[in-house]
């Protein structure tokens, strides 16, 4: 008897559902047990690994989350809010771990992942990456030690079929910057700048999204005062990077009691 | 007698005037012989070297720009738009090289200018560096070797008292990038990305607009593909670079016949 | 009847090896017709799919070089001077078009590389991407364009299993801007910079080699003058780049006259 | 009277010297009392003012430190480390605070330092930049924070007139990371990477130095790990900010106890 936890990826056809069943499959510490994908999908009742070109893995696609999540020890979630909100109403039912990497959520979707929280283990971020969000921390310390002489500059660069701006992690390191100034974010952010902007207002925080080719995910946080600057950077080079750290989530969820985790909290930085 | 060629400054209580009164003074290939400031300026009558609170120049600062002119054999003009079509009729009624740094113009200040160069020895470049009027050779250049699969972007960085986004530098690379295309920039611009915008438009030509501390001047032209980016990137480190390069397209102009040139003109590009 | 080339690998074990198989294996324009390994490997009578952990490719791996050349239209060869050397004979002999990505070569490996060339079509290049040859192109003709008052830096970047600096990108790069200027590169190069080196010497070109983590391949050539600098940079995002250029290569050899060729004539730069 | 503290610039006639002068002359906040340059020095005698070419400053330049130390609050001194020991002798006999930044200094130039220090407040910094100090302390936080699968390289950029290599900012950070990794920099430092080098040594930490142009000092300390980097980055775009910084040492060091205190002492880091 195997003794491994057991894994659900949803959203499986997707370009990161199918980074996350190959990590999953690739890895020692787990295995995959089910693979979740919308009704009407033509991957339904396919094998997944034939599904994805290749050779059998032995795990049917399905549209019932349930039935899988009952038998899982953790279930991976980078979908689309309306499905995570389900999927977090199910994971704790299923009492399985649910690592949440979707972004767009409005404060609503918020709560009600915050509310299946009460009985389940919700590890969430809007980057699963060890560099990110050890940049995260390290961008509210700095915002904290230097004042509102520095000007704070977060640039972005991601691939072209991107379809939001700034991205989400641009705007997890605006918050957290905000958070060492004492500010909201919403009260200083500055993006989008175009035409007769006038000189740049004091304390704000502005955003650039760069769009081209294949580029995973750079990040720049800037701040620029008079005679120096300092730049805390971050680039992703390998998009399992993101399937890792989530994987690593899955993992660390286990044993934990019930409520809603952040990165920084399997990380333990 | 002295045969070096007398220069005229305007715009002389601001920055970049103040560079430019003392790159001329400096320079053992010409003399200054006029500073010109608006009407009411508190500048107007005093000794321009006194204005700028240093050791007397033996030039006094007067609001007739045509009577300075007269005297001289090139002025050297960043100052504003509409200020500068109006030198533009003087200079060329003085038969005196005119340099212009002045950017923001409309179509209409344009054409006065283009008129004006019928009488007169016009060279006017929104930047004057020899650096960036190579990069934007080099923009041309390979905007037409690769083709769209290359997704082009800008991005400029500039000090927080800049008030309009993109910079003019900045517009000239996109111009010489959609000039490499065959496409007219105006159809392919985008600039000011926030919220949902859609996945990048293939063809397009993307800016984004960097704002902090007391940044001179950085722009870098992005050719993004699949595995790969080329950067064509200019670092301006010292504001006298574009003091130098309007003083040397001041000497260039001497004896050049009439019409209206730019920096590729002065530099032999 | 296929009409399609048929291709050879050498070197099939090794990480650029399986790169450029998987590479022609997924092209319309090519099919395998042979894998090549050094006599000893165990992969030696093994199909290759399988040796590289996936489905069957119907090749069998074999150290008989010339057997598989002399039904092959062309061979794609990164592996190791003296074999290189060896395969250049072997090619000629089978009349098919010989790719050489292998760096590192002698003179006399070169000048034996020649002598093949007399019989054979051989393209060989230190780097087989587009935006790299690009960048060499733009590099002379900067280096042309700028004298001698601008320092001339070329600083790669590599992952942590590369054995050699500065990169035969960056030697090459090297070599383009001191041809831009009409020197030998073994007249001005300095690398490995460290201790009390003096001040720069004016005229050299600078080499810097960064090595760390999974970096594929980035290279800067730095122009810097007085109050600016100008950098060429490039960065590969993705090793197929390089087995998708020698692909592009081995198949525009196809019906070339005998003799030896760059990727600046396949790209026609 | 006045009560602002009175300093003394040594190294008068150097770069780095005039900076400081003009660095004190514009302060509100402490005013110029003395000027020391080495015997035989052909400004000896002269007032500073005018030997730097400007008006008079009424302080005239001697080579006889102690005398003018002996009416000093604080000596601010960027020369060379034989200099430096003196001058810490002198300062320490005359009770001055003694703010040091000259770098290269032996175990033995250290030992003498230090010695001073039991009756003298001494700062001394490589760097009296904020934004390096703060650099500085984020190395150490994060080289903490990572394990060796991070590779350390650190990489600066300096004008053409630097002799030395890497430079001290440079081994700073290095000191830093090898510090909160707790290894001792010299048992891993990799500096000068040139011909065939083997594989990068697991927990080394790697140097580059390039050298072009006017630039003034950029440090780039980068963790490279499978799949990500993370690079802390610092650009010094005007020398007066050292001189602020040494200036800011001055007075804070006045009223301090003896003793030898750095940057992060004075920053509150």
């Amino acid at each position: 008897m195997s003794e491994l936890p057991g894994i659900v990826i949803t959203g499986a056809s997707g370009r990161m559902g199918q980074m996350l069943i190959k990590t999953v499959v690739a890895s020692d510490k787990c295995k995959l047990v089910g693979v979740v994908e919308r009704a009407g999908s033509d991957w339904i009742g396919r094998d997944v690994g034939e599904a994805m070109g290749g050779a059998p893995l032995g795990v049917t696609v399905t549209d019932d989350a349930l039935a899988v999540f009952a038998h899982a020890q953790a279930v991976i979630d980078f979908t689309a809010p309306a499905a995570t909100v389900e999927f977090a109403g199910l994971a704790a039912q299923a009492r399985c771990v649910h690592v949440i990497g979707t972004t767009g959520m409005t404060e609503d979707d918020l709560k009600k992942i915050a509310s299946a929280s009460r009985h389940a283990t919700i590890i969430r971020a809007g980057n699963m990456s060890l560099g990110v969000n050890l940049l995260t921390k390290l961008t509210k310390m700095v915002a904290a030690a230097l004042d509102a002489d520095y000007d704070i500059e977060i640039i972005e660069a991601h691939h072209n079929r991107k379809v939001d701006a700034p991205s989400g992690t641009a705007l997890m390191l605006g918050e957290a910057a905000a958070d060492g100034r004492g500010v909201k974010l919403e009260d200083v952010r500055d993006s989008g700048r175009d035409g007769i902007t006038g000189a740049r207002k004091k304390g704000d925080i502005g955003f650039s999204a760069i769009r081209g080719g294949d580029i995973i995910g750079e990040h720049d946080v800037m701040f620029a005062g008079e005679g120096e600057r300092i730049i805390l950077r971050h680039v992703a080079s390998d998009r399992s990077l993101f399937a890792k750290g989530a994987l690593k989530a899955a993992l660390w969820g286990q044993g934990q009691k019930p409520g809603e985790y952040d990165m920084l909290d399997v990380l333990g930085l």
